[in-house]
């Protein structure tokens, strides 16, 4: 399986590819940033995103995307781009028949290092080891769309596995169960 | 000059298309709603979102798009959808090159009916006579959608003078001014 993270962000996006499947070592293919500039029109910083992730997607034609759910927290203005920059990654993958997945940040954190609170030092160090890195990947938002990407090969097995008996239980009982 | 106005949502995404000038009679040239079921999921939704803003580019071609400005109120968890579908939205207008401005919801209501906290009723009542229409448009999303249309053709000569004010001071100073 092949999956890209995607950190949302309008200033910096991080982006991650992996390859593997759970119980076995996974390869990075590649990480970065889609940068946008802070100055630019909310408009013309989507449409830089946009492309950006299109790059992404030509570039390794993942089977899924992960993308971090974003919050309502402390910065309302930056969970705004957040939420926008989240949606333009959500789209690019969805209308290519990608299917996506969030993943809330402490699921992410638990996955990689056991713990919910762990912070970004810890996700780092433990990015950059189940990946066999040299070091751990710069900016933050890279390694956090690298563990996005961990986070859901690993999680992904019992999410299908439960999606799988939904939909038999809808198949059973009909469309209006 | 004509706008697309662009009031977001994910369950109902309101549209609506006006021509005119300020100080002038203006004309309604169209009036909707883009919807996605609720129960669909986020990216499924946002792809949705993109075929309808699409679908209204390509029949009214129009020269600005006008979306609401989204704050982070009460509810969280429409405030995100809102802001998504705005991202959609600026996203489609700006990748064609369509200028696109946000208004807040009370520069909107200010503009329509003289102040800005109006209720829904008066900013239909007021879209209806402006547009010399038999009833107010339904939902309140077509005639939002309208009313920000409305605003933005009769707040736009200011802003456009501003804009040249603002380049003509950088053109003299350099570019770094």
């Amino acid at each position: 399986m092949r999956v890209l993270g995607v950190d949302p962000g309008l200033t910096r996006c991080g982006v991650g590819v992996v390859e593997g499947v759970a119980g076995r070592p996974l390869t990075m293919l590649g990480v970065g940033v889609v940068r946008t500039p802070a100055d630019a029109e909310i408009a013309h910083r989507l449409v830089g995103i946009e492309r950006g992730i299109e790059e992404w997607l030509d570039a390794h034609h993942p089977d899924m995307v992960a993308v971090e759910r974003v919050f309502s927290q402390h910065n309302v203005r930056t969970v705004m781009g957040t939420a926008q920059a989240s949606a333009v990654a959500m789209l690019c993958a969805s209308r290519r028949g990608i299917p996506v997945t969030l993943h809330t940040p402490s699921e992410v954190k638990a996955a990689v290092t056991g713990s919910g609170r762990a912070d970004k030092d810890q996700v780092g160090a433990m990015v950059t080891r189940l990946l066999r890195l040299d070091a751990p990947p710069k900016p933050a938002d890279a390694a956090d769309a690298l563990a996005l990407a961990i986070c859901h090969i690993w999680r992904a097995p019992a999410q299908n596995r439960l999606q799988r008996a939904v939909a038999a239980h809808h198949a059973r009982k009909g469309p209006t169960a």
